[in-house]
């Protein structure tokens, strides 16, 4: 993605550091977070310096890669003991996404196979790195495809943030956005702000600004006035976990949009690579929701002046309740963007079974 | 309602000045405005010291006795001319709740019949406190009525503030919760935070807080989520303007949670007094849509300590859309409850039409 005219992936090794965009410092200041522990991994996915599912999957498989980098001795059956331990730590760093579990899997699965502590590491670094790869690569292909379905002087809704930060690159709703613009489509973005932690306004817009990409931020509550309006002409959103029905889990609220958008008769589409796909659970009753700390609806953080602040918004003593994700039923998509095409969601099981 | 153990109206009239709860300032901060000139009131209900429809209708009416008050002379016909400026003046500060212009031409209606300015003075000041105890007392019918869909155990989602707050006193969709607590069910409110200005969690999280009624706030985006988990009864919310075949205008997401109620076979309640319907407009489509400042989204206003702080939440600049209402068709609506009774959409015409 271009930041400031340059190119940056969202997480990445160098000289066996894992360094990453900290997107909690976005978009007001760009710094680059720089990790040497798989430990430090595990807190920048909670703490979210690093979030959207393809780009923890990406993190996730660095960590590992770190984990085996960390690891002191030759004794490969307490290595792969140790990988074990860091994969099911990492993979406790958040409940939802399927992609932290696939990168993790991947990589885990190419050190166990190679015998040695020392071959290990090497291998570790390479497949993390692969994966990324193939990650970004995954996502550059859906922005081809799904920039097909997108017609000049159409305007899009979309929902959080499922853009090249959400990734390695490109996005996932927001790679057939950019591929649209880079086509020459005249093309105008509605992006949900996306409460709490405001992704949509701190990120999505963020990425539009930085590709030209004309836009207007949306309370969340506005979405349905503007489909309703005839504003909207198609909506895509990202996902975190995909079951094997095609019911999703998904930033909170897009199910919200979802319900809207086809009592509004706008075509929903889903954009996520075949690693978001999770074959073993057969509907989204099957898929873990987080829910995160009550201080995220009670405050609100942004910037005043050049300092990050924290406002409260509500009376002390308050509750709140605060689910990250929610779950979307199939029934309510039209398609499902992937690197292997745009599928119904009853085609996914026979597609990519093979994840 | 009750502050801290006090009885409190949102806004009275006292030795010639109108006095109102500043709502910018909860629930931080507990302060009463003063206002000694109609024009004062025009700013204090564009700044949003005072809103909610039934309560803006009764600043209106306070405010035009204000203006008979400020009027120098004895000039009758000058005199009619200055209420009907002073009128037109209030009746723009906001366009979208009728209440505001069923306030303001019941006062004048009674102003223009005096004949005298030494009569009409004393007329408006009288004419505007008993438009303000009508409009408390039917809140207070309205949460008798409302009562009646409560049952022990009931969860209840609301949206933005449509409490005592938002009227004189007792409140629209709140006034049925707060006499179910009264009467002593066990009930529980989601409160909608309600972007971009935050009146759920800002002021319906506040009198909840102070009535002791039991409640969760949540982000917009997780109304749907609830609602979908089997966790919402019942949704009751209020209405800044009622068209003759039932469309609504309410906060803007009002129309979201409508459909997410139908969708998910959830009773839709409307709370509104008669003054808020206007047969004039035939549709929702009749009704005007007020679009606030762009910076209510791009940014966000709480405390920090004890000091009142805007944060920005959005890249240096963005643009964004801020419509404050949207309209609600009939078809969503269960019922509306008036103080003449709980209406179905297609009852209303007949019921209110001497409103």
């Amino acid at each position: 993605m271009k930041i400031k005219g340059k190119n940056y992936e969202t997480v990445w090794m160098e000289n066996g550091k894992v360094k990453m965009i900290d997107q909690t410092k976005l978009p007001h200041t760009f710094v680059i977070a720089e990790y040497g522990n798989y430990r430090d991994i595990f807190n920048a996915i909670k703490t979210m310096v690093v979030r959207g599912a393809p780009a923890i999957g990406a993190a996730g498989a660095y960590g590992l890669a770190l984990a085996a980098l960390n690891f002191a001795g030759n004794d490969f059956s307490g290595f792969v003991g140790h990988i074990k331990h860091a994969k099911d730590f990492l993979a406790s760093s958040r409940p939802t996404a399927y992609d932290l579990l696939h990168g993790l899997g991947k990589v885990e699965g190419e050190i166990v196979e190679t015998g040695s502590v020392q071959e290990a590491r090497e291998v570790a670094v390479k497949s993390a790195r692969e994966y990324a790869t193939w990650s970004a690569e995954n996502c550059k292909k859906i922005g081809e495809l799904g920039n097909e379905l997108i017609k000049n002087n159409d305007s899009i809704l979309t929902h959080c943030n499922a853009g090249a930060l959400a990734c390695v690159d490109y996005g996932t709703a927001l790679a057939p956005i950019r591929a649209a613009h880079y086509a020459g489509k005249k093309i105008f973005v509605y992006a949900d702000e996306t409460r709490p932690r405001m992704q949509g306004s701190l990120l999505t817009a963020f990425e539009l600004s930085e590709e030209g990409i004309p836009y207007a931020i949306i309370a969340d509550n506005a979405a349905g006035y503007f489909m309703k309006a005839g504003k909207i002409g198609l909506v895509i959103v990202g996902a975190d976990r995909i079951a094997a029905n095609g019911d999703f889990a998904n930033k909170i609220g897009t199910y919200e949009k979802a319900v809207l958008a086809k009592e509004n008769n706008i075509p929903f589409y889903v954009a996520a690579p075949s690693s978001t796909f999770d074959f073993k659970c057969k509907t989204g009753n099957d898929i873990p929701i987080e829910e995160r700390s009550e201080d995220e609806v009670l405050t609100m953080t942004g910037y005043s002046g050049s300092s990050f602040q924290k406002v409260r918004t509500s009376p002390l003593g308050s509750t709140a309740r605060n689910p990250a994700f929610d779950v979307t039923p199939a029934r309510y998509v039209s398609g499902i963007i992937t690197e292997r095409g745009i599928l119904k969601p009853s085609e996914i099981s026979s597609a990519l079974a093979d994840n």
